[in-house]
């Protein structure tokens, strides 16, 4: 840990759903909680896209940070000379629109996933923030947990051999009570094309950033290899995936991975199988449900021989014992920040892109299609995912 | 059960190998142990390609039908006039040239899986049979279990709701202890083209056997669905494939299969983790490893509310506790045979061929390829497959 004051880095938060109020509750615990002194936050200002009112609620949300700003547009929020970084939190399908915003007002940028819709568009970002010099990542907070961590450094250190298959799935039974269809409106973010809906951005995103971080993250950098792609999805009403299966082959390292996501089953619903499996020819890394939170992992040798181990997220007593997990990746974003580095090393830009382009092939494969608003990689500052007058 | 006499059907054993040894033992075990008493099964000949002795050997290790015929070639088995069906037990690389030997010779057959090679041969084998109106059939011995029975009610009673997805493994860590190869030397079955050999024929047939058997013998006949077939392979040393997934589709019928197999890794060190779920939306079934003879299944409920049922294979006390389980399917060739039936509707001869044309696509997929010799679809009663002259 670091000697001295902590690096404090101040955020302004975009959009003000579930996905932020979680983050900002962990934003607002005590570093020291997760043994981090040499960084904290601030959250200095919210903005919704269509009131101020509803931001200022939102800070009553999260019950904290009262002195912060709180605007009702993203533009008005990404020229607040205050903020550092801007953490976008808003559907996917405005990712694009919404983070170049950003860029372009000069602000650093931490992009909830699926980081964007294309993979044009996750190039546009990553060419914008390297020109701009600014700090961009993708908010894929499961790869930051120690428990994400320690399992890359088991497969590292060759505790389970050479590592040749993972297998990762994220699905929530999501059917109706009745009839045959979800129970999702169409208008719902989950399943409405209009909002990049669809289980493999929404969910898929997290098996395959498990088979991305154990077959393509730890491969040396001199012998990267892209996965050739395979999927197949089962298209819901609205034109959205429901069920998808992706393979991601990687034949220069013998390795294939299998990232599965439906809104018609569970993983499993007594949640004991385990979510993800790393498969190498000393045994096997399983790590429990659900993917993209994991508080328990367990090794088994070869032998039969098995360990498990609970990771539990950390829990700030002063914030009623809150603690979700999502401090981990603000904390590396305040790192990287204090230490110069525009992108981070547990998610380099360059993977964002290669998993991007693999979600956006897999969809292709599948016949799932997206409106042109959201997919252009044509920057516009007037565009409605960023004014909010649509 | 039927009334007076129980029907006896005379076998003529094609091979002396591991799984001939299994099944034969599994004929003389008394039926009444599994409750039939409609059937029963007599072993009136066995040849070996190479030698009588070892036919005779091999009765001696299966300790029973002492006064079986002992031949030192196939042509000499196939017209053997006491034998009503031949079992051909033979590496899958044989089994057309095989197959096709014992129907010219007006026998009955039972053919090990994998079918064949190519599904132009199991198409060959079809007609050749249904032409001469003779008793053909894959040895999927697995779906006569009672539990796959069982599995196949609990679907069609809607206890699981819809099916979504079907996900089965079946895989054999069998990677040498030292360096980077498998422990089988190049010329093994399992590795070794020339015998057809390969992940996908000899493991991965199992797991696609569930997907089949749940997503699609059970499909109304009028809308019976082909799957779309998408696949990844990583090939071995010697070209066969050591770690291939496989995605079946059923766009009609919004499901998906996922089967996978590698030598590489286990299915579970442990043998814990379900080796088949089958998905649907008010729950699942898990089939616990192996997938080619489970003896547990798991039903889970949505809310998750579950029972853990035992189906062990009934043992039979006078032959030193002996049963595998594949005397299910041979009591079904037994039937078939009494009632006049040329195909079994439990396997009948179209799913053994889609099942061949999926394995064929993905090992095209994959870049797998085999001799000539073994992938013909012409009969040659001379072939060395069938002379044993190689």
């Amino acid at each position: 840990m670091a000697s001295g004051n902590p690096y404090t880095l101040k955020w302004g938060i975009m959009a003000t759903g579930g996905i932020a109020e979680t983050f900002c509750k962990d934003l607002l615990c005590s570093p020291a909680v997760r043994g981090a002194d040499d960084v904290r936050h601030e959250i200095v200002a919210v903005a919704s896209s269509s009131s101020s009112k509803r931001a200022a609620e939102f800070l009553q949300k999260i019950n904290g940070a009262f002195d912060a700003k709180t605007y009702g547009s993203y533009p008005e929020l990404v020229v607040d000379p205050n903020v550092d970084i801007i953490y976008v939190a808003t559907p996917h399908s405005h990712h694009f629109q919404n983070t170049m915003l950003a860029l372009e007002a000069g602000k650093h940028v931490l992009c909830e996933k699926a980081f964007t819709v294309t993979a044009a568009q996750a190039r546009k970002l990553v060419e914008t923030a390297k020109a701009k010099k600014l700090f961009l990542m993708e908010a894929v907070w499961t790869r930051y947990f120690p428990l994400s961590i320690k399992v890359r450094e088991l497969i590292t250190s060759g505790e389970i051999g050479t590592v040749f298959r993972t297998i990762g799935d994220l699905s929530i039974n999501s059917n109706a009570e009745e009839g045959s269809g979800l129970s999702f409106a169409d208008s719902h973010r989950m399943v409405n094309p209009d909002l990049a809906g669809g289980a493999t951005l929404d969910l898929g995103v997290y098996p395959l950033t498990w088979v991305f971080q154990t077959l393509y993250h730890l491969q040396p950098e001199q012998d990267k290899e892209a996965p050739t792609v395979i999927a197949s999805s089962n298209k819901y009403t609205t034109g959205a995936d429901e069920n998808t299966a992706i393979i991601c082959s990687f034949p220069g390292h013998s390795s294939i991975g299998i990232a599965s996501t439906t809104m018609r089953a569970d993983t499993d619903p007594e949640n004991v199988v385990p979510a993800v499996r790393i498969q190498g020819s000393k045994g096997e890394i399983q790590v429990f449900a659900p993917a993209y939170r994991p508080t328990k992992y367990r090794v088994v040798k070869k032998n039969g021989e098995a360990q498990t181990f609970d990771v539990p997220q950390p829990a700030d007593p002063a914030r009623n014992s809150w603690g979700h997990g999502m401090f981990w990746e603000a904390d590396e974003c305040a790192r990287c920040l204090r230490d110069g580095k525009l992108e981070s090393a547990t998610l380099p830009w360059k993977e964002s892109i290669v998993i991007m382009e693999t979600m956006e092939e897999a969809l292709r494969q599948g016949g799932i299609t997206y409106p042109e608003l959201i997919t252009t990689d044509v920057y516009d500052p007037k565009s409605p995912l960023n004014t909010g007058n649509q």
